[in-house]
């Protein structure tokens, strides 16, 4: 593989620094694909509680290509195991591996024919900058790199360590966005993480030596699961944008001009499958544009969501217990003059540390290597995971819903225009 | 003033937590101006250099908000002098003063007829969601706070604390860009200035046991100019904005129909004086919508610059020492086939640790409390500053251009549309 | 209480700053008494293992009373419910927790007739700098303080921000002993833990929305007990420690005038009730002082243990699995020709992340304000903690002995005299 | 070189990881010599200000050797230059650097015959376990490291690699006394420095681009000074060490017997030349013991000024303008019946960033190295620095004394004996 001239660094404040010296690496980070992940934000819709958490999956993507790169040099065993060509596919491949996404992270794909992990190969195999880049370098790259996205590289390991349960993805998402919420939650000790990893019989496995890290790692992450990513204020940004994607899609059966200035959502609306430039021009900037489009569309519905997602003024939520909570509260909603199927929005969310995959010898679960040379899976391995693992954990039923009625509140008249809504006095916050 | 019910508290990486009690504080956060500021990056171009540089102007005001909080109610002189309602107009001012804010930082103000200062004002005493609820909590509110962005405040003291040289403003974006672009330039120690500020004769000084913090915070200042502010890669995206405007101006008058797909930015090209509501549309996310609209529309110089600003095709720079240099490089640049008018650009940056206003009583000084109760402007109490402002600092002269041919590098064909450049091969990249 | 003329502050890299401003608080601190703990380490042998955990026990205390400081005054139903004298009388508690402690922890308590609580409470009831400084400001302040320290004060929620399971004691030892090892392990949200604290029926509880941040501290003193607390390599050096003073102790039953250079130890072989003058002198230089004179005691064993705590010549560990294994290192240690009494050192050691007290109402269990009101115990709060108090956590069992002759290598021979072990060539380490 | 059997890694805060895989670092580090340096802080006084900055000179011993090793490994010119006996050569040389210090840094050295630069050498070169095992290794081994440690290697860069303005020691000790005392001001851009580090005609130098780097340390060392290093509280402390060992010198010619308990001090009061194991013994545990024997010797000086170390019970200080402010605190303090001899203490201290020596050539110079290939002396290649160095920083002179009856104050009765000094009431601070 061709080598940079000297080494390039990229200042990162999780990693200290990214470091590449592959010319094809250094190519794919400036093609327009790669760049254009700087418009799409790392974390959906968890600005709106930390409200720092801006950072873009261009910089998630560097700090996953950096810890593969660190895993493919740095562990004797990995490096020993893999050709030069091997380590650049799965640092490819890490780099990579969420150049598929569309805007806001997960509801995005409420009208999505296909999900982000198809879009991601289609750009790699499709004729797109990344792919002559790939191909340019090697014919065999795009294929190569595609299968580990795929999970199906028949070395096994490399798609352990682009995403098994303890991979670069998660190792970087954890760090990176503790880091820019500025929260603890997600941190755990990389570095003695990366020192206990080793490639045993074609599998990834952590040393017992390293347990105490690997159970830290995991209480990370469960930690980060209820106080960041399920955060009930993000899911109520979040539910905004589901409502409104799947508004757009019922409109745009019934009512298709409604949408006309909306030309950047058309392809996801009207197409039977979007291209990959499609999804290239679908950033989040067109989509922040395009809901201030929509408060002009009349449709009251749009116009009323679309407010709310460009200025904060979020559903309240409550936690419910059956499915007479739930009822009560669609009456109550429909009674403020609201329509229920759009306003009243359910999410159950469940969280366990570890879960070992039911198969023996599923490839995602986490390995522990022994002393003595045999492998036990993480839960075997440690009576901390096994406990948490039979924690009784139970799922959480949420219902989102505007609250200005509910509240009984004297300033918040329902008003159908986005006119009537700058001019309406003061929005009372549903927190 | 009106409290909250309980103290709110939004995490913040730079301050642990900002704090909020006063009601009219928390729905101006809430307000739709102030929520708009979360699509506005803080450092226009820096996070082409510095990769997680993507922190938007709302955090930053928020960090203003708080270093002013803490100081009108930690120090005792100064929250002995300000009565309650006092104390909730300079920590509005902290909150708002970035409030009229373009996208892109300064590079927008190119083409827009009123400066963000004049916008900020305007967005406090016109018609918007602040500014009611500023009027609502008391009628005299917005003036006064307008007073101290406008640094006409009567008490001189709320303007120092705003924009001094040693003001909220600027020890927040300096903690808020270290820490963000993961450098330890910016980083002082706040606390211990915090601890040696006093009021005294209504002018903000800092006691001279506080004087080594001060240098250190001067120092700061210097390197995160040289490091972040004035990074050459930095001003060469900003180059591409500024000829980006300046090319869209120039087309105005001559071709307006070019611009027919790009409404977000007619009111800057085509109104006589932008209105709020104007500048409240005029977003980032419209700005990059718009630049990828105007791949399409037509004309190659607005085409190929929007290209490089989405897809970081940046311009490569070197400083000169002569206008032979200059001129040399106009020359290469036109054989190329570019016209130097736009493909040329000119900077010339410089920055001093420190510059004493020549007037004595200048209020922007910063002023520091001797033993026996004098005051010196600070050059006078540091020999390490007063040596600083006498360094020999010579300004730098950079060209920023296109190098593709004056590399004589075999790809760079210049292409004429978005298709040609979506087609061509590989982009080469200019660092 | 009377106040100090201006607020001290003491910079502390845990905290940012200790804050003092009472003239009691600020007097006890430097006292004679107080100021020894700086001759104290924090952990007793694990800067053996972590070379920067070189902190001292005057740091930590530092730490307890600042903690105890901010949840008195910043924690609303605390602060109501005390008066200022009972805000001083726990902060001082907090202050003086670990003033009767001995050199190196918990290992000097072999030969010491009483225990390190005794002799705190011993130093604040009888004639000593703190005793006269607290009965100099109120005749009543020994008796309340010391109640605290032994758990006796009538305001049980005293007696538990001192010392229950989420007390400032563990709290500040956590963040620190993580800080000054390095280790992330011992991070927890000390910010949010506090912002959840409330008084409840005079009981300190914790709110159910703190949960997912009392599990991270569960977990983090968990994790500090394994990698720090009961690392091995820490426990071998405290076994030399044990083992030296047993030796002390059989010595001088059998042939006290080998002992006569080491006048620093003879109250606790020699007197019945060692008094807090004696103690007071016992720090950890007299002791390491004492170690180095007993290279030239005579004793070989002695000399040899010495020589090996001075000089981390440690011992070996193996976990066992029976008495069988156990006995097979005696016999083997026998033959190289050390005497197993003092040369063979079982040490079993367990920890479960957290156990609550099997009475309902025991003070010490972590309790959790419901929404509703109610309250309770943390396992039946937290799934989370249930799941880990229910861990099947074997014990482990780990015997320490010398390995030179184990291991048959060449250099270990066994010399006699202190000359002898300067003089033989290079110590290969036990590691 | 022999290779340990596999990486060794010590935990260490400041560098993430010490990493050693030399077998003759490693048993270096094991060595007695090496292990007596635990038991030297590695900051004389400066606990007595920053109350955690309680650091030995191991630790830093162990950070200087990190850096030097990822110097001779990472920067690739100098990498290249050196054989792996001469990379080991001047990793032993930053490791065992500080070998041949006292107790207290460089007070001590009031009564010591030799330097610690002296003794350094004389333990590596003369019969010690670190020459045995140097020696061991190779013969030539002792020599080599001796000289850079005399600065005298033939191959310049190894000297300023361990010794220059811009050296391993210096970048250890900054960071880490920043971070145990919890300060930032002597945080500085540790990796960049490395990155811009070059070999160029065998003198270290760096390159251009790094120039703001390093003016970031050098202000940093300058802030250290003044705040750290030089912190009046500090040279108090150190102050009373001085006098104390001035006190014994007088005191061991004229009344020799008052010294027979603290044997100690004997081979550096009484001999003429103390050899390596007089060293060996003279650690801060036996400095501490010694003083805490001197408050019973009968020399009132000695007792008092020895129960002020122990206790903290610390001189005032004051700026002094002339020689009448010295003879007036001379005349008052004998009039408090102390003896200015001992009782005032002066110090002049002053503190320049950076000064080049005014030889061309000298090869402590900091050196940059212009992009043309050419080299210049760090004030000629930086406006910044040659700014600083031509600042008019005038000598600060200091006397310490006691404040007891100056202050006239009621309790301070001067008291003769420990037992008095017990038994009287409270000590009086003197801040």
């Amino acid at each position: 593989m061709q080598k940079t001239s000297e080494t390039k660094v990229l200042r990162d404040p999780v990693h200290g620094y990214i470091h590449v010296d592959l010319q094809v690496v250094w190519d794919c980070i400036n093609a327009r694909e790669m760049q254009r992940l700087r418009r799409i934000h790392q974390l959906g819709g968890d600005f709106q509680v930390y409200h720092t958490a801006e950072h873009s999956r261009f910089s998630h993507s560097l700090g996953v290509y950096e810890i593969v790169r660190r895993m493919v040099y740095e562990i004797d065993s990995i490096a020993e195991s893999l050709s030069d060509y091997g380590k650049a596919v799965v640092m490819l491949a890490g780099l990579l591996h969420d150049i598929g996404h569309g805007p806001f992270s997960h509801a995005f794909e409420d009208i999505s024919p296909l999900k982000h992990e198809e879009y991601t190969v289609k750009i790699i195999l499709e004729d797109s900058e990344i792919h002559r880049i790939l191909a340019n370098c090697d014919p065999e790259l795009p294929n190569d790199v595609a299968s580990i996205i795929r999970y199906e590289n028949p070395k096994e390991c490399l798609n352990q360590i682009v995403s098994g349960q303890l991979d670069a993805d998660r190792m970087d998402y954890l760090l990176r966005d503790a880091y820019f919420t500025g929260t603890s939650y997600g941190k755990f000790d990389l570095e003695r993480i990366l020192r206990t990893i080793r490639l045993k019989d074609e599998r990834i496995v952590v040393k017992q030596s390293g347990i105490h890290s690997v159970e830290d790692y995991i209480m990370a992450r469960y930690h980060m699961y209820w106080q960041v990513y399920l955060h009930p204020v993000a899911r109520s940004y979040e539910a905004l944008l589901s409502i409104m994607f799947q508004r757009m899609k019922d409109v745009a059966k019934k009512d298709p001009d409604v949408l006309r200035e909306v030309s950047m959502f058309h392809p996801f609306l009207f197409k039977k499958e979007p291209d990959i430039e499609d999804l290239y021009q679908m950033d989040e900037p067109a989509a922040f544009y395009g809901f201030s489009r929509l408060l002009y569309c009349g449709d009251e519905i749009l116009c009323d969501i679309a407010y709310r997602i460009l200025n904060r003024k979020l559903f309240a939520y409550k936690t419910i217990e059956s499915e007479k909570d739930y009822t009560a509260i669609c009456d109550k909603v429909a009674a403020m003059g609201y329509d229920p199927t759009y306003y009243v929005y359910r999410d159950a969310v469940s969280q366990r540390p570890y879960s070992p995959y039911s198969i023996q010898d599923n490839p995602h679960n986490i390995l522990v290597l022994q002393e003595d040379g045999s492998i036990k899976e993480l839960s075997e391995a440690s009576e901390i995971v096994k406990a948490l693992t039979r924690a009784d954990l139970k799922e959480e039923h949420k219902i989102y819903y505007p609250i200005e009625h509910l509240a009984n509140e004297d300033v918040r008249i329902k008003t159908k225009t986005h006119k009537d809504y700058k001019e309406s006095t003061i929005w009372q916050l549903s927190e």
